[in-house]
């Protein structure tokens, strides 16, 4: 009755590594032969999980797929959390890889939008970090894994150091499953600072002729901070975090939430709020929180990964940060994700489009963009079942079994870059679908996971809001002069200030010519570097000093 | 403007390592001095995390812990998946701990009430696994980890072999928060089968005085599968896998899902249903999928933890199961509930008690049982955002914004032990949470996010409902004699059965006289053992030939 093999998958691994052992050494390849060595090791139709974090690109491994002959290596199905690099498409294009699953494909997006149209391209599906990692040990397991760490030892043992980001997750779900695991290091050493990944779990090392690709994609600049942004970090600040005394968060990346950062230890901190809120982070290192930190704000910090530059200031302050041994950060996109979705209790981030009844995506026209990791942290994990008093504030029902939820906060401006209104009629997630042919729209945050939306304008309780009608009258309280925003009635915003579902900036005691860049604790990059006391080293690009 | 000290947690560990130096030889501990060093390493107030999975107890340590004196170590805020073990409760009454966070209580349920009644006990929040995880790197990071692996060698590189379950997400939390890291094993090995956790990521190694406990949580003997089981199992194959065309799942442990199990090969193959339905699975190593996995049905399955007396078998597949270069089961806890969540279509789990909106709970009076995985898996993952066929089927809307969701289906016979009914007019849950002073009640499942209700009956598809008193009538529709099924309206059932709200055995072409356990692909635990090819051994408790 018994099949006749079970080790087939095993059988095929070794059969594929003897092909390649003239080439290794013990664990190690030379880099020049690491197209042969692919050519080898990849066979057509295989699952391959090519590591593209936002920040971090195993960029030498995804030239050398690229290079490839498609007469050898064809058909791949490529699964990938970024498709950040023109490379990730040109595998496309070359013939050698037809079928991509991943979560995000900001620098990527228009080129992804097009390629599907000329059918160069056949989408999986798009995921948020999560998800993806889910599949990869249930109907994405991978035949092979392409993965970056800064070193190993000869033993194939990997230190991935500060910008540990996702490789455990994707090594392990290779590994264990008779998958090849293949890893590009800056550097070859005898002796690690630490060991992040067993060398048992890895087949073969190179040194790749540069480093990884790092790109800084949390540093935000003060200097861009406007107005507009303080004023909506204030209000955020004084409706949000102080009204239902939030301690556990992550942030965005926007410089909405940059100014927050910037405005904890100046305006919050005369509200008398430290200890009381913003505690408890899980975020990348963002060099605007140094101020923060600085001044006794933040207790500690789980990072997703590490952050160009901040390498030095994380090391010296492990009480804030998680840190090994040797001292360097240790961050895991994976278990910051589990967080993210059930340990904090506030996502804020931004949008580019925001339906009537709140739902928002930041796919737009021509523009496939996936989503990253705000679908996992931007809704009321179900499966929560611990309290706290942000979690409980939200409770607007007497039903005895009502529970609390997480807040899930956008804050945007009206209009993006002035004039592109981000209150719409119909989301352009809509559109984008039909044309990629996919089977739901790529909506990010849907409408019934928000809690609080927080415009220039004010803020909208819509948590609180009495049934959809209602919901969609506090959304245009706040949507200033968007289509959306138009659409609101005066009595309605009224009756909806006074029973606190809709706060203009004076029902939270603010003047709106209070908000002025004299209350960001720092203006610029310079003023981050003297705040960290120099750790902080920033990338060239925003130096300017 | 900075404080003095960025590394107060560090020096406090140094601190605390050099205090036992005197004990050390490397990283190993003599184990007749475990009592005395964990006086040393603990402090009053300590969060200490003790690995008690549910199957997977660090028993020597926990036993040690109940040893220390309560003078020196007190006060202690106790952090555990699983409370399982008498002395897991003996601390607090011996006055070494005060406050407990946990998942599940099980074995303890019934102790675990009295003695919250008894002010013995201060429960700070019960979890769902993965949640517990999350908090260990947001607020609840521990200071000390009491955690069982296999083996070690000298360096304190660690083998958790096939019950790695969550052993490398407490240690990761704990190591790179300089917290101490104290693990029992069965064995100090020169050279380990494989290496599942890095030295560097551990403190303390001790030898135990014998092996840690491990029960055989997930072996459900067949003889005790009634016809009941079976007609239920017969049911939910034909209206939930097939109709929907289900291909990933998980099983909770129950007899209904064994039997559904031991149905695949025989009355679902004569269905023709091999290679449509479940065929990627997340599931510790269930002796009762042996025939299944024999017979072709099962491609892969992704596990929690390991299951006694399953080490040969999985070893021996392969191509089925996650393992490491040694052959032996990987299993991770952390990744299973992610994919448990995320990647899988379908949960199918039992319960205690239902009330008339479909919320259910195993805490039943007096019994503080906890969760488990269960909240995890049963509920519809609001970030998921890749579709499947099974997904995209629970669309009732023509919403063009409308998107799938999880099955997640309640299996239960009307009536536990044939007297004590399961539909009932108010959960427990509610007077349990008034007694041990809970915030929200300890709902296992919440109604909304049930879309299949299974008993005897027949099944109520309550996502199909149109509103909740028609949701309320389709449960009542499969309530059989209980308090809620007596409400039920025949001429009401009749429009919801044409609607195909609710289906009864003979809507979906099943006759309740063919249920009978000649359909079950093995009868006992012997013909499992057959089945496995002499592969699974099963504990002395299920061997009765």
């Amino acid at each position: 009755m018994s099949r006749t093999s079970w080790t087939t998958k095993r059988d095929e691994k070794t059969r594929r590594l003897k092909s390649v052992a003239h080439l290794m050494n013990g664990a190690i390849l030379k880099n020049r032969d690491i197209v042969e060595a692919l050519e080898l090791l990849l066979q057509p139709g295989d699952r391959v999980v090519l590591e593209g974090d936002n920040q971090k690109q195993a960029s030498f491994l995804s030239e050398a797929l690229s290079a490839v002959s498609p007469s050898r290596v064809n058909k791949l199905h490529m699964i990938m959390s970024s498709i950040s690099r023109p490379e990730h498409l040109d595998v496309f294009e070359k013939g050698i890889a037809e079928k991509i699953d991943f979560s995000f494909a900001g620098p990527q997006s228009l080129r992804v939008s097009q390629m599907i149209e000329d059918g160069t391209l056949k989408i999986g599906e798009i995921h948020t970090y999560l998800e993806l990692y889910g599949r990869l040990f249930i109907d994405l397991i991978p035949n092979v894994a392409l993965v970056a760490a800064d070193k190993a030892d000869r033993s194939g043992n990997l230190y991935t150091g500060p910008n540990t980001e996702e490789t455990p997750a994707i090594i392990e779900a290779t590994a264990f499953k008779d998958g090849i695991v293949i890893v590009q290091v800056n550097e070859i050493v005898d002796e690690l600072p630490r060991i992040d990944i067993p060398g048992s779990w890895v087949d073969v090392v190179v040194e790749a002729d540069k480093p990884y690709q790092l790109e800084a994609l949390f540093t935000r600049d003060p200097k861009m901070i406007t107005e507009l942004h303080i004023l909506i970090g204030m209000m955020t600040i004084r409706g949000v975090y102080e009204k239902h005394q939030v301690k556990s968060l992550n942030h965005g990346i926007g410089f909405n939430t940059a100014a927050i950062e910037l405005l904890l230890p100046t305006y919050a901190e005369k509200l008398g709020l430290r200890g009381k809120i913003a505690t408890n982070w899980v975020l990348n290192p963002h060099p605007t929180l140094i101020p923060a930190i600085e001044s006794g704000w933040v207790e500690t910090i789980h990072c997703f990964g590490g952050e160009v530059g901040m390498e030095q200031y994380v090391a010296a302050r492990p009480d804030v940060f998680f840190t090994g041994r040797d001292g360097s950060l240790r961050s895991n996109r994976a278990f910051a994700q589990v967080a993210g979705q059930y340990a904090v209790d506030m996502f804020v981030g931004s949008t580019l489009q925001i339906d009537k009844n709140a739902n928002s995506s930041t796919v737009v026209s021509g523009r496939l963009a996936g989503f990253g990791g705000a679908p996992n942290m931007g809704h009321d994990p179900k499966g929560r079942r611990h309290s706290s008093q942000a979690w409980l504030d939200m409770i607007t029902s007497d039903d005895p079994l009502a529970k609390g939820r997480k807040l899930v906060v956008q804050t945007v401006e009206t209009f993006q870059n002035g004039n592109t209104p981000v209150f719409v009629d119909s989301l352009d997630a809509l559109e984008v679908a039909k044309q990629a042919n996919l089977a739901t729209a790529p909506v990010m945050i849907y409408g019934d996971d928000v809690t609080h939306v927080v415009t220039e304008e004010g803020i909208a309780y819509v948590y609180k809001a009495e049934g959809e009608e209602e919901r969609r009258q506090a959304l245009s309280a706040v949507a200033g002069v968007t289509p959306i925003g138009r659409a609101s009635n005066a009595k309605i915003i009224q009756s909806l200030r006074e029973r606190g579902v809709v706060a203009y900036p004076e029902d939270l005691g603010i003047q709106r010519t209070e908000a002025r860049r004299s209350l960001l604790a720092a203006k610029n990059v310079k003023d981050l570097v003297e705040w960290s006391e120099g750790l902080y080293n920033p990338p060239a690009k925003f130096k300017n000093w």
